[in-house]
């Protein structure tokens, strides 16, 4: 009898949709299931546990968003070993971004195994938070290098056109000295406001076009603002 | 002739300081002592290399900031099995926020290491960028759970007062309201401003006390930029 229900418990495990979804995207068979299940709990459906927490996906996510910020950094460490931090940071916003993770959780079929109160609005980044949770899943379960494999393999070489990200990975800085220099206008990048923010400095960096403040942008590195400012100068005037 | 070069080269790199250095605080042996030569480079000195590339400590450091913040948000997580990821966050915040690490930095004795171009102002936040430069090469040279294992035995046992940082980390929205039901004072947070900087949602988020405003905050989530604002407005009034 008891034999039996251990069987049991084991084959129905074994054939959990979640489980053979797992197993046909990543290849692997999870050790921990209920780390999995737990990822695709969103938090308007989620149960306080004895001690008042609600087990939501949310503390898996919060530890997945670093997980796979240090895999997509390494990657692209390794992939442009010429190209500056500035750049590296770009190209990693635009794999991790809220917009290209719920993309791929949507690409990748995350949608039927979520659990979420279903109502009239939809939720904002349900599938990229799900998709972050369930490699904060991935990496307790198997460590990090099996994640760092998983993502690799199985997202970013299938779903992320690096070359597309890289061609939109325009130095508008640049890209405008080069506009001023060829009709002779001076531009000019000034600090307009730094401003302590929850800790951080923000800081609003300004164009100057012939001394004319012609955009703006705010940001936590100076670098990054003018930057900003500059893309928004240059796609008012070229 | 061939072999006594080799053995000196080999001696010489032995007994190098750094070398010396990073045996004696985290008790390993580093197999490429390159990548940790070029984590204490800072930009004022970092020469070019043939294809134009600034050879310093940045991309070192844009590789170790992710590196921390995953080693940190894991040993977070298994800690406080029972607190949300909002309390995970702030705790995060506080061990890897820029005047942390500049202090475990001098902390730990890296200051006589960094290369940089010493002139009459101080470079803001160096020995905090050089000790996230160091962990990316320790991750590059030792492998991720070489980088978890030294950070947490060496760092973060040894310097970091988790529970004085717990003991800070108050829930300044709770206690607000408190003192607001205790004195039947009216207390509302409501969305002043949404705002797109760089791609990302502002929040500026208003306490008000009897419908006036008392404080106001801004961060990229409406949760983090409430406890701010409340924090500001308990400062005040209690």
């Amino acid at each position: 009898m008891l034999f039996s229900l251990l069987f049991n418990r084991k084959s129905h495990l074994k054939n959990s949709p979640l489980q053979l979804f797992i197993r046909q995207s990543f290849g692997f068979k999870p050790k921990n299931i209920e780390l999995y299940t737990q990822a695709f709990v969103h938090k308007s459906v989620a149960k306080k546990n004895p001690r008042g927490l609600k087990i939501s996906n949310e503390r898996l996510e919060f530890l997945g968003d670093s997980v796979l910020s240090t895999i997509v950094s390494e990657y692209l460490f390794e992939k442009f070993p010429d190209q500056d931090e500035g750049y590296l940071t770009q190209m990693r916003s635009k794999i991790v971004s809220r917009k290209s993770l719920n993309s791929l959780g949507e690409k990748i079929g995350l949608e039927p195994f979520v659990k979420y109160l279903k109502g009239n609005f939809p939720y904002k980044s349900l599938l990229g938070n799900v998709f972050e949770a369930l490699f904060g899943a991935i990496y307790l379960d198997k460590g990090y290098n099996k994640a760092k494999e998983v993502f690799i393999k199985c997202i970013l070489e299938h779903y992320v056109d690096l070359e597309n990200l890289e061609a939109n990975n325009i130095d508008y800085k640049s890209q405008l000295l080069i506009y001023c220099q060829k009709n002779k206008l001076s531009l000019e990048f000034k600090t307009i406001k730094e401003e302590t923010v929850n800790g951080s400095i923000n800081f609003t960096m300004g164009a100057f076009i012939n001394d004319e403040l012609k955009g703006q942008s705010t940001d936590l590195s100076k670098r990054s603002a003018k930057q900003a400012a500059a893309e928004i100068v240059y796609q008012e005037i070229i």
